[in-house]
């Protein structure tokens, strides 16, 4: 299927040989402010060619509302966004060669999308080439924009590795970022404009982001390609959201996640490295959660938003688990890795067979994008906004409701102070 | 929702204190002969306390059909499965403790299942009980039989990790399970039945299985838990399963890994690890199939099974893909890890808050399952088969369709292997 | 699919030779109030043999609920409902006879389930059996005692055609329900109850109701069977029900009624017969609504469950159009027919094609039901529940996200007076 | 939700104001020779002002192909089509009028809108406008391409109704189309080239068409608008389609109906006359289905298309049913009324209530259709198409699943004959 989610949903088109890419948003909540000025900024991080230096006007990948707004307000119909395919010559895509018709390429989709379909486009995997997350990111800054007017959401994601060069690796003192004050530190703070000081590498710290684009320069060099993390922090998401069993928050994170091209792996809060750590460790105690000050909610307030959000009243002391315990957001900070593996279209030529079943060389032509993480970054932020507003107003739909029931005399649990703490909620 | 898949859809119910678990499974293909003996070795498997010296005849979690079949035969109508539980005592249920009613479990659902519904269910979590889990290992034991009259699929799942212990751990030869033959050839190799042999920590080696056993015992003593990882692999499954965009097979795997309660992290093929490695050896090269053996092809059809299955008459010479590439299965092995965090109910007195916001200490009373790895194993492979089939059932679909239209001329490349290559398929 | 609705999804099972038939309700909102004394007496009246005379006190198809409760409350978690299947003789199903195996049954799906699934079930048409509304019914009363609870919703249905007897057959003055001024008022008032008082038939007029119980006995004095139509008031709906293009509030009805067993057709308001009628009379022109009543709106408040209901101001002097208007509901009452064939099981002997192909005479044993529209009458309530149940839920999660966006300074349309009531609203 | 289909999906967006209409198809089979000019004839049936007299070369309504082809052959990947919008100013829909702006038109959706969103577009009704069919008749077209070449099948929808006048009213010896043997003729038949000739109405009978011409234009001339039916017939569906439950075929098809803007009613086979027939004359008898032609089974094959389609062997002698029993096809046309209202917007005041609640008089200006039968009969062919193209995908995932099942030794019935004809099946 080529649709995301089951309340915000969200389904793509377009294949790098067509006349445009694009999507339709469907259930985008009516009376948002909304245009194109508000969606081409992540179009844009996504595209290739950026530096912190220059910054041409590109006037690249322009995206363009089709319906379900009026006046730069959502109708609450449908959202169509489409993007032009400017040069659509076949037969430059993925790397061009000479021999690229007569040998699937070596980890790309062009033998499995046959295998599928047994019709084969001319840029080999067709919706598996990158142009295809044009419709994701155009479709995630609507979410985010949602988000972050009405609840104050914030999601940044940086580039954390570049093959073995690693932002927080692991110490002895810090085996797991999740333990790691560093790496709280900055997840805490760290925002888009900052990641983007350090263009093209998009790794906000300076040594290490030197050493990664040295290493991207290297592979570059070799006509070889290199992998990669992304790291990605959720803030102010409300409690409460994910489903308990099948579509926990952390299952449909990963799912968006690896739903993304070259992806290898996710991991939420302490991730892999949390299996090594003993459960007295590992679990978060609670702590009574700071008020919220005044002046911060009144702000909110006054852009007509948060009035009426729920706030935890208990808030955790670590936050191993990642923001989400059970499948459901506790409030807390929700960060996770994606892992990428190294662009499969490298300029090396390769020993390979062919779709006649007899070995060969393929060799690419031109030049190809040694490490994909920089541009990943905006995709990682838009998959995670449509998890967070799919999830949100499946929340509304089930809180709304049982808000027009008759406040029960005595709620489930039967201890006393629970029973009184239940009675106020 | 409670519901998984979209062509074979799951849908479980079911807490502990109620007086069933299970599921309905829709869409399970007419014809198959299935009985509840079928069904229940995976529920045993699921089940605590078991071990390779002591198999006693288990009389619990028994499940039982309640329609959908008739005389041993699905007839394509829902398959309503029920188990009963026997023991409904809410009081004893998230290891109990007199203070159990005053105090969200840290790192457990107490908390956001209170946040998400604002009611909650004497065993606190309610559907984050890994009780839930029962209905899914129920429902993938369907889509595994199916899976292997049809298709002779083997999903087969072991403990891999517990703890700072692996299977393969990152060596200077091997830095990554990928590359290393000795996992390779397991993975080609390993049965339920051998896995079991390792019972009750479900690692088949023995040096590896002992450590894992101290372990564990070590943090049984201490009142302490800790996590591990599952590995699984998945053969003879047929080529072109996943859909390209959202739904690529690794990304619904992901999310269905990710589903299962505490789990922290996914990673197929080369994973995390593969992030480290160049495109130029990171890249499977293509090398011709080798021709199924007659035998072999016969053994099957005389089952009724795999007459008219199509081959890939391809295979890659490596497989850091992990049997996915594009989103979309190649028919080599698809394996994968998850990792599993240290259960969150200990014995140990934590230092929290309760639900007054007043702070205090739980204490747990009881023996609790220091180490939950080895009865995930039979609930990844469940989820594993839930994933392939639904993506079977997907593609049989757009197969059977496009076997009905006209041969192509000429299909869209235009060289001239590949075309009549594809006119020949 | 065996799962109906988008947002309050119910799921069934079984047939009626497995050991029980039933359904999971997931999504239904926490803090409800439910027992199963809350839906047994729908699952009664759906039973056959009932009289106004004699109600002695059924024992069968009582239903339990599995899951999803705990002390009465909902926990927001998946319900599942079970009612035993007392007697599975598959023998007697369909009407037995000593040919039944022989010959498929004329105009019953025996035929169409073998030409689907390849196998048949000893009950012949399997899921087609009346049987298979008991869990739609179960879960229909789950959404009508939260639409009660917090709407205030009523739906009443009743039998208004039996064969050619109509309870408002069309006349020179009022060739149309929908004009018809006894209809309306009929509609405003009729209670369950009322329509009880007229068992077992349930037309709630005493001369035609005794007309239609001649005609029935008729029938089944001849061995044969007749049909008819069911008509259903939807009252105290609240505006903004229903999506504007596919899921028209008038489409899913549809598709929930014409998924009933032997239904025929469908019409809504003015129906087949608006077909007839002008613009200019048919058009619902707008009048000012009257102001609600303090005391019915304190005595909705009372019940914890109105406030906040949003009340049209403006209501239709007419209402041809069945309380929906573009796809979506105005707040007036929504009304429709559904029409019944006669049952295809018939005492009578009938010529017709073996399995074999060779032609011959089919003879059902025993006492058929001449006329199923009696007993229709709940499962078109039940249906009808959980269309509006779906629809409030998913317009909740749209209100709700809209709630918590800044106030338009202004809206789309332009005139003063609307701008200014917009900004009020 | 804007989509329709659960397998073969469209989402359709746009209103009249926007950029552009259109919709993406989800999962069409890969390897259809398709471009704009299989699209294209039905949208141009679609559009105001035809006639059989005058076919000027309409440059209108063009629609484009955005992606999911390549060189006129589909690639199994989501085709996304758009139409223009070319005229945008938005005071002129709706039948414009200077007091638009202060009163919702009666019976149209102004009103509804507003209180489903809380914002109101320029246009009114928005999504409500018959603008949005656009998008479903281009979708339709590409259904209807795949299900002629792979299946043979044919959807001709006529006018059989305006205002009183009626193709085949009921007469004392016809009460009912479906008894009726010119019904029963023409409908096995009828071409959409014969429906065109009788231009602009679409009723295929002279004299009766003459009559509709005769009425539209007399509430033409008096500023009124009038209703009517379309009659739809489905030939050479295969057997087998529809599912059991809650999505049988004639709700699906009753589902895609009353979404088309002003239906009212929608009846199948025997329809409401069915209800006043008794059993045992309704019910259709089984005869030996007569062989396939072998010419036409080659001339199908010949096309490449029909190859192993498996042909009933039983069919009805009568077809009271409609094609359709137990939700399921059977194989034998199929044929549904369609009932839609007089048009809303007419030219004569209307006495009504405004936003702000005072009385007034809307007067629309300019000329409006006083009749949609005639455009909605390529609408109701489209949604057909959609149907039966969604549920054979359904079916064909099923068949092809159950078809590498081992041959059952014995089926579930026991009778010696049908043992036999199952084994052989």
């Amino acid at each position: 299927m080529s649709t995301f989610g089951q309340y915000f949903k969200v389904t793509t088109y377009g294949e790098s040989h067509g006349r445009s890419v694009g999507c339709i948003v469907d259930n985008c909540p009516p009376g948002l402010q909304l245009s194109e000025a508000d969606i081409q900024p992540q179009m844009t991080r996504r595209r290739p060619g950026q530096s912190a230096l220059t910054t041409p006007r590109d006037e690249k990948d322009r995206v363009e509302i089709q319906s379900g707004t009026e006046d730069g307000i959502t109708l609450g119909s449908p959202i169509a966004l489409r993007v032009l395919n400017e040069d659509q010559r076949p037969k430059d895509y993925g790397g061009g060669g000479k021999n690229i018709d007569a040998f699937p390429r070596p980890s790309h989709a062009d033998w499995t999308y046959l295998e599928k379909y047994g019709v084969k486009s001319s840029s080999g995997g067709g919706r598996s080439s990158a142009r295809e997350t044009i419709g994701r990111v155009a479709a995630g800054a609507i979410a985010e924009k949602y988000l972050r007017v009405a609840h104050g959401v914030e999601i940044v994601a940086f580039t954390s590795g570049v093959g073995p060069e690693h932002l927080f690796p692991a110490t002895k003192t810090h085996p797991n970022q999740s333990a790691n004050p560093a790496f709280l530190e900055l997840i805490d703070k760290i925002t888009r404009e900052k990641v983007d000081e350090f263009l093209p590498v998009r790794c906000p710290d300076e040594t290490v982001c030197n050493s990664m684009a040295d290493l991207i320069a290297q592979y570059r060099d070799k006509s070889d390609s290199i992998g990669g993390v992304v790291t990605c922090v959720i803030r102010n998401c409300p409690s409460g959201l994910g489903e308990p069993c099948f579509d926990k928050l952390e299952a449909t994170l990963a799912h968006a996640m690896m739903s993304i091209p070259a992806t290898k792996g996710f991991e939420i809060g302490s991730g892999f490295g949390g299996c090594e750590m003993p459960g007295s460790i590992h679990n978060d105690p609670f702590v009574k959660a700071p008020a919220v000050p005044p002046a911060e909610a009144n702000g909110h307030a006054s852009e007509g938003a948060a009035a009426g959000r729920r706030r935890p009243r208990l808030t955790t002391k670590t936050n191993n688990s990642g923001g989400v315990q059970g499948g459901i957001t506790n409030g807390a900070h929700i960060y996770f890795n994606v892992a990428f593996k190294p662009p499969a279209t490298i300029g090396q030529a390769q020993q390979t067979v062919g779709y006649d079943e007899e070995a060969g060389v393929l060799e690419a032509k031109g030049r190809h994008d040694p490490c994909v993480i920089p541009r990943a970054v905006p995709i990682v932020e838009a998959m995670a906004a449509l998890v967070v507003m799919d999830a949100l107003l499946a929340q509304s739909a089930r809180q709304s409701a049982r808000s027009l029931l008759p406040v029960l005399e005595r709620t489930v649990p039967v201890s006393e102070t629970e029973s009184k703490l239940l009675k106020e909620s």
